[in-house]
């Protein structure tokens, strides 16, 4: 069915589950007024995308709601560049939406399937399973700084950083392989302390110790705020769009050889136990006086 | 899966399609400011259950995104009240979705099913063909021109012409029933010239004749605007949500049948022709001045 009609039509496998995932971003709360289209545009898909990725999901296809103030052409253009090289980069099509006028607002549905059975969820963490993360967290929230003006860097740092928040890679092929060796997994929008929060909530009151001296941090991070600020922001600060992941000990040799199948850095930072709670370890209490009970741009 | 989880997961039947469809509200233009929470939450659901009526779909579930101004729990209920009493009505479950601060702006994106192939598309229409509508037209305009204080009524035909445009009954058992005998179908959101529109557009540059005499008009409309301007928003007039469509002069009697089954006024309004336009028929044109071409809020 083309974009032309009411709805749109998708046929599942038999032996395959749809995975759905929403997400939406609105002017001034999730991205700064003056956020190129572009990026605007790959970023709507990415954090979906992300979303499936924690899933263990491949993506399919996608519906667009966009509400713009204005009828621009160029910005659509725009846009639809940064929306189209990611969705091209992963095959999922636009098969449907609806745009209208009113306050930037933008809103996209995917749909993914995984195997049926085989989804990954937040609640099998145990007691006793290692903590691990994808790539280095705290840039995105660097990023952000950096933005506003709040910090400063050389343009290298700058560059890499500001792509870090806008241009987070989501990781469909790590979430695949993740199927078979995690018991739980979420990505990490609103900062690892939050979401990994979920994990553990969802998985029965669990709690974790996090070694904070092994949290994945940039050079570039460490470059612009110090480690002892970089560790707070791969604590607390939002829009990394990691993956965050428990699994057993004995999966260790797999995880490890996950990192050159998925080419990314795969860093195990603590452990999950009964005693529910997040335990810091690895850094005086200095550390960690700016943290704030995670990034919430989400309520309730 | 909880809606706590990244995604949601639902699985389709062997023999099914999935039928996507997804609407966007944003307050000031898709609905007056002052709207209340109830009908909004009533509206967002019932917009998109007309989607589907009108592709002979089934609904089975949904996902929501709102973007609130503030995070006020009495709206949230009342909200919340409106939407679950049309979900339980026809058995649409939430599945998972987003919520965000920001200026109001409210999403849904509803799955439903069909047998597969039997979905009704917009581009069947033959020349020959009836014309068909639902109910009555031109009530919700009428309902949103009393709101704006544009007209007055007494308090019961205010009551009924409001409740038309805040409270829409999605077709869904008339949709059902057409996948059957039905050639073309739509629903009414724009107008049903613009919606009547697309189904000759894309079913081949086709055209109609409208027998304006013809158009089911609500004894309230009448009363409220005559019956020139009553025709006139019956023509042009947005938001009625009732269905069009098309279909075999043959069909006739199954189609009359409907009427009784599905307790739903039925009546033809014309028929299709090759030629390509709409003509109106049944007026002098002194009735149609205020006509315009149709009810845009959307774009491009």
């Amino acid at each position: 069915v083309g974009i032309g009609d009411d709805g749109a039509v998708v046929k599942a496998d038999t032996n395959e589950q749809t995975i759905l995932v929403t997400d939406t971003m609105v002017a001034g709360v999730h991205f700064p007024e003056r956020t190129a289209p572009q990026d605007l545009g790959y970023k709507l898909l990415a954090v979906n995308l992300s979303d499936l990725a924690a899933m263990g999901a491949t993506p399919n296809w996608f519906l667009l709601n966009l509400v713009i103030p204005d009828a621009d052409e160029n910005w659509l253009e725009e846009f639809s560049t940064g929306l189209f090289s990611l969705a091209e980069e992963f095959g999922v099509e636009l098969i449907g939406g609806d745009t209208a006028r009113g306050p930037l607002c933008l809103s996209a549905t995917v749909g993914g399937h995984v195997k049926s059975g085989t989804a990954l969820m937040r609640n099998g963490a145990q007691a006793g399973d290692q903590l691990w993360v994808s790539g280095t967290l705290g840039d995105a929230a660097i990023g952000l700084d950096l933005v506003g003006g709040v910090l400063g860097a050389n343009d290298h740092d700058m560059d890499y950083l500001v792509g870090r928040l806008n241009r987070p890679i989501p990781r469909i092929e790590l979430g695949l392989s993740l199927s078979a060796v995690a018991t739980a997994c979420v990505d990490i929008s609103d900062g690892l302390l939050a979401d990994l929060g979920h994990i553990l909530r969802e998985s029965g009151a669990l709690g974790a110790i996090v070694d904070v001296s092994c949290l994945p941090l940039s050079p570039q991070a460490i470059a612009v705020c110090g480690e002892s600020l970089a560790r707070q922001k791969a604590l607390a600060g939002g829009d990394d769009y990691e993956i965050c992941f428990t699994a057993s000990p004995a999966q260790q040799p797999q995880i490890e050889q996950l990192r050159d199948q998925c080419n990314v850095k795969l860093t195990c930072i603590g452990s999950v136990r009964a005693l529910s709670g997040i335990a810091l370890t690895g850094t005086d209490n200095q550390d960690l006086t700016g943290i704030k009970s995670g990034y919430r741009h989400n309520w309730p």
